[in-house]
């Protein structure tokens, strides 16, 4: 189907592998799935109870992608999804999601995505969700996740969440259990201007012996904006598990790491580093230097912290 | 006045310093202030409304010490105490502090500790404090104290308060208010046996400019013992803040470690690292090379570790 300009430019955004009607994908768009494609391993069935859909990936999918992208240019809307996810033994599968809202109004925009991971053994998943807000109007971007992830014995789980911009409001909620030898890995990164605020709830349970998890976490705050991490790493097993925030605060901005470790077995190997400071003032001495403006060379520290 | 075999062997065990009944000091047994006395820049004052002492340090006091030790070995006594702490600008003083239970009853026997101290500028205060519990009885041994410093402008305030052994149940709660230029060193080491529990919750403020904390919390946890730490650290101005929990795990124990970074403010600058593992095997097997048992090495290791 052709979509209009703003759902164009907002996909370019959301989808950084590159968004096309081909393949295994399904596109929402303002509350309705509006068009939808299986590949031979990936099938996507349309839920009957509640909305949303069903993916279900069969274990001969090699290096492929599935893309689920959510796009919300009605101002006023209220969309909440259900999308769960069966992946076959063995399979090895890239899922791309992600919202862009554009809000030209005067009344609040908000998704809520409530996805499921039911991750089979010796799989190799990786999710890539990007999270974006642009448009003139006042009314507020709201995007509050939900992502739960099961993870199989000696299966890999990425899981690489970006908030890019202009989310005036979230609250993510991940939970995560990580089967024998499964391994996970998580990188999340967000960016909060003006008065946005964003909360970021994350529980890792390592239930199965020789599980793995590693999370990095970077955050840059700016405007009075406020964030709050709360990442939860449970060792039950003979595990290891490495959590890493850093942040940039700039302006009048407050963050709050409040990470957690707990060893409930003797084998349990957790470790957390937390840190949080502004922008650092020799780099940007360096830059400046250099020719850059302030502005700019903030810029380019950012964007490098970030990536 | 002479005391017995009991009371004489807690105070070497809590008191490392060495305790005598010489210049400053107060000794509490069993709820009762059996014996006291004053120094020149030290005056020692029985409350009147409360169980417990007010505690004058003159700012004239350089590098002097005042013993404040809590003896309990009665079973089945609980033991709520007010202690506060006057210490005037410039001050340079130690305070030695610790509660040792002796318990061979089968009651419980607890002892609250609840100390403020309100320092002023430019003093220099150390503050020591060991608990310890031993006993044949099957009575709980129950120590919750309760810590709030104020520390004034360009003052040193270090903390090191040991666990030694033997306490079944412990709630700690810190409160600590940095003024500005004012500096805090805690130091807290906290070993669990059996089904002991410990729980730890301090609150870091610094609110002042150029104030700083670094907080370093060490613990070993055994047996089938919990242990939980809270260490909050909140930026409220141009400040550092570092804090580190390191943990050893052994046999069936659990650890939390669930610290908190806040800034807010954006010259704040925090960082936290947290390590929950059990005993190293590569030191351990090398010790046992050396002719160790398994147990001596363990030993040797965990001294190593919590000095």
């Amino acid at each position: 189907m052709k979509l209009n300009e703003v759902a164009e430019n907002v996909l370019k955004v959301i989808d950084s592998y590159g968004f096309k009607q081909e393949g295994a994908f399904n596109l929402r768009l303002n509350g309705m799935a509006v068009c939808h494609g299986d590949s031979r391993h990936i099938r996507i069935v349309k839920k009957e109870d509640k909305p949303g859909i069903d993916i279900y990936i069969s274990g001969e999918a090699e290096q492929e992608q599935v893309h689920i992208p959510v796009v919300m240019s009605e101002p006023g809307m209220k969309d909440v999804v259900y999308n769960d996810f069966y992946i076959e033994d063995g399979a090895d599968v890239t899922i791309v999601a992600g919202c862009g809202i554009h809000n030209d109004g005067c009344s609040e925009s908000r998704h809520d995505g409530i996805h499921a991971f039911h991750v089979g053994k010796n799989a190799n998943v990786k999710y890539v969700e990007n999270h974006y807000a642009e448009g003139t109007g006042s009314g507020d971007k709201v995007l509050n996740p939900v992502t739960k992830i099961y993870v199989g014995e000696n299966s890999v789980f990425t899981l690489e969440t970006t908030q890019i911009k202009g989310v005036d409001s979230t609250e993510r909620e991940s939970f995560i259990e990580l089967a024998e030898g499964a391994k996970l890995y998580v990188t999340e990164k967000l960016m909060t201007h003006r008065a946005q605020t964003a909360v970021s709830n994350m529980d890792v349970q390592l239930n199965g012996e020789n599980s793995s998890a590693r999370i990095v976490s970077r955050s840059v705050a700016r405007g009075t904006s406020r964030q709050v991490f709360h990442p939860k790493a449970v060792g039950n097993a003979l595990c290891h598990a490495h959590v890493q925030c850093d942040s940039i605060i700039m302006d009048q901005a407050r963050i709050s790491s409040i990470p957690e470790i707990n060893a409930n077995h003797v084998d349990a190997q957790i470790v957390h580093e937390a840190a949080i400071g502004r922008i650092n003032s020799e780099q940007l001495t360096k830059l400046m230097t250099f020719g850059l403006s302030e502005e700019e060379a903030e810029a380019v520290i950012i964007e490098t912290f970030l990536n």
